[in-house]
């Protein structure tokens, strides 16, 4: 394995589990704790980069089973890769792929090598291994990539086990099979519900000298609790001087809740499936815009909040653009959600510093109607 | 009728029939020729005000029908008019509404007094009337408020010479009914493609003392030549110091011709539709983004347009886009098509200005393909 001369992680300060770091990458500096929007297709959905850039969003995660089908890791790798053929100048992240196709269901086949499966989009075969998504994720170019894992079931032991045990040994392949100097690869643990597995994977994942670790098979299905609880486990073992990212999570608790718990870095579709839902995410909880008490309602969203849509629209306008099935609403409130998502983990960020993460949390939970 | 003191056009240079001009409106001088998006719900589909002005728009029409039906005129009026509800604090133009009354087909009734209608949403039944035409037009609050008028079938002589003649009597109660003086309201040309009923239409409308002229009922279903034709018919009788409002047209050899036959002012749902429809506009021709020879096209769509599209990214990443079905796809290339005519209005006013539009538009029309 090739080392990674430029991905090393500084905490700056730290309030009980709560971190506040610097993650190197090639392209750029990532100040944790961060929110990372997500640009399944190689697009941020209805937002352009220099609304993103508005938003203050740095990481960008982009998917890599959707980009393998469409338009195909050759085609981004000839284009100068996703930050070129994005044009998102900062770090960017994508993932393995694994997660989309294990979610595919009926459409799947799992043996000891890798996943054979068919196309959401037109039913044609194809099979990934470790050494594939590695391969991939090496055409598309992103600073973070992820190692090749299996997402279980929260809540079935014998096949959390199982899965947990491939995706250990998947790991190992996946640093293998790793040639790229300029992106850090990371290690992902999983084990389900049960805190004895997260252990065990937490040390399995932290002993193969990953320079970040991310937490899988969490916020599919199990409790709030149940998260929070293995994510004291598993942050109890994974090493202080790499960061942390806990992944497909994005509710502002969760974001708080986590961060609470020594996570770094997040990533969600929430905040843009929200908005094309017609939900504002704020810091006492969601907003329907579509409820018929905004009609002449001439606030913005949050009158605090900063972003270009508060700072431009009435809640009004934003009603009659959702009534009027305008695709601008997604895009607006979309910029809001994101927004404040990164507003809301730079204040946690500044809390950490200044030493009071804690009550800055439990304000917020308190505050929060979940 | 109030004074309509701030509606002045003054004609800063001519060459043959073509016009460069300024137009003072209470949101700004409007420099023509120029061409104005639509955005028919209160938004440009897809467009933030920001991204507006990055494509330089000034007037932006917006569409009684639709806003009447919703949010409706008193909830527009109650936020502080148009430009304040859609945030949009450049010139401002409403056309009457008959326009989309009357392509409702079966759906409406037509009588001496005004046109009864179903909804095309919930198929509640309405009415307009040129009064009730002005008062919507009025609590909207457009700097520019049309005529309630009849566009008839072009080939049809007499439902052509009926409607223009209902037309001149709502023309005579659309002025009675004017109460805002920060209002222009612009008369409009009928007559189908007959010379003799637009050369009656234009010397009774123009006899009518508007501050402004527009002419209707053209890219219906006539010929470019026809429309042409009509065009040189009005012109020579529409007063020389009034705004030509050329209504719904928008394709760039349509927009050449126009301002070399007189006229100042365009709009067109085309340069977005188009864009939603997967095709770039560019001065020589249309260009279908989907299309196989894109796939690996490291170039912009333009490689001379100044836009943020062209400025931004490749038409292999457009193509991904659209073949992601991704929503930024018709974001992306509505911001070039409006960009492309603006900057087209633009060139051909500098060129008027230079005593050159005569050659300007002999090449433009040579090198565009139909």
């Amino acid at each position: 394995m090739p080392e990674n001369i430029n991905f090393t992680y500084e905490c700056i300060a730290q309030d009980g589990n709560a971190r506040a770091g610097v993650f190197h990458t090639p392209h750029g500096d990532i100040l944790t704790p961060i929110f990372a929007p997500v640009g399944t297709q190689a697009t941020v959905k209805g937002i352009t980069p220099d609304q993103l850039e508005g938003v203050h969003a740095n990481l960008v995660l982009s998917n890599t089973y959707h980009l393998y089908l469409r338009p195909g890791p050759d085609l981004v790798a000839e284009m100068g890769g996703l930050h070129a053929f994005m044009q998102w100048p900062h770090p960017m992240l994508t993932d393995s792929g694994g997660f989309q196709v294990f979610s595919l269901n009926d459409l799947r086949k799992i043996d000891e090598d890798g996943v054979t499966f068919r196309s959401h989009i037109d039913g044609s075969k194809h099979r990934f291994t470790p050494e594939k998504s590695i391969a991939i994720q090496e055409k598309l170019g992103a600073d973070i990539i992820m190692a090749f894992d299996e997402c279980s079931k929260p809540y079935d032991r014998d096949y959390s086990k199982a899965a947990m045990e491939r995706t250990h040994r998947w790991a190992e392949r996946c640093l293998k099979a790793k040639q790229r100097p300029d992106q850090a690869l990371f290690g992902i643990v999983q084990g389900g519900i049960f805190p004895d597995l997260r252990e065990e994977s937490a040390q399995f994942i932290s002993s193969l000298g990953f320079p970040g670790h991310a937490i899988g098979g969490l916020s599919v299905g199990e409790t709030k609790d149940e998260m929070n609880d293995m994510l004291e486990v598993v942050n109890a073992i994974l090493p202080a001087d790499k960061p942390r990212y806990l992944m497909g999570v994005g509710s502002p608790e969760d974001l708080i809740n986590g961060v609470l718990r020594g996570v770094d870095i997040f990533d969600c579709v929430l905040p843009t499936r929200l908005a094309r839902h017609k939900a504002a995410m704020t810091r006492t909880g969601r907003m329907n815009l579509l409820n018929a008490g905004f009609k002449h309602d001439k606030r913005p969203i949050d009158k605090r909040c900063g972003c270009y849509t508060c700072q431009t629209f009435t809640r009004a306008y934003l009603r009659h653009l959702i009534v009027a099935k305008e695709l601008l609403a997604g895009t607006l409130i979309s910029i809001h959600n994101m927004y404040m998502l990164l507003e809301l983990m730079r204040d946690a960020r500044q809390a950490i510093i200044d030493g009071k993460y804690q009550t800055f949390a439990a304000e917020f939970l308190a505050n929060y109607a979940k």
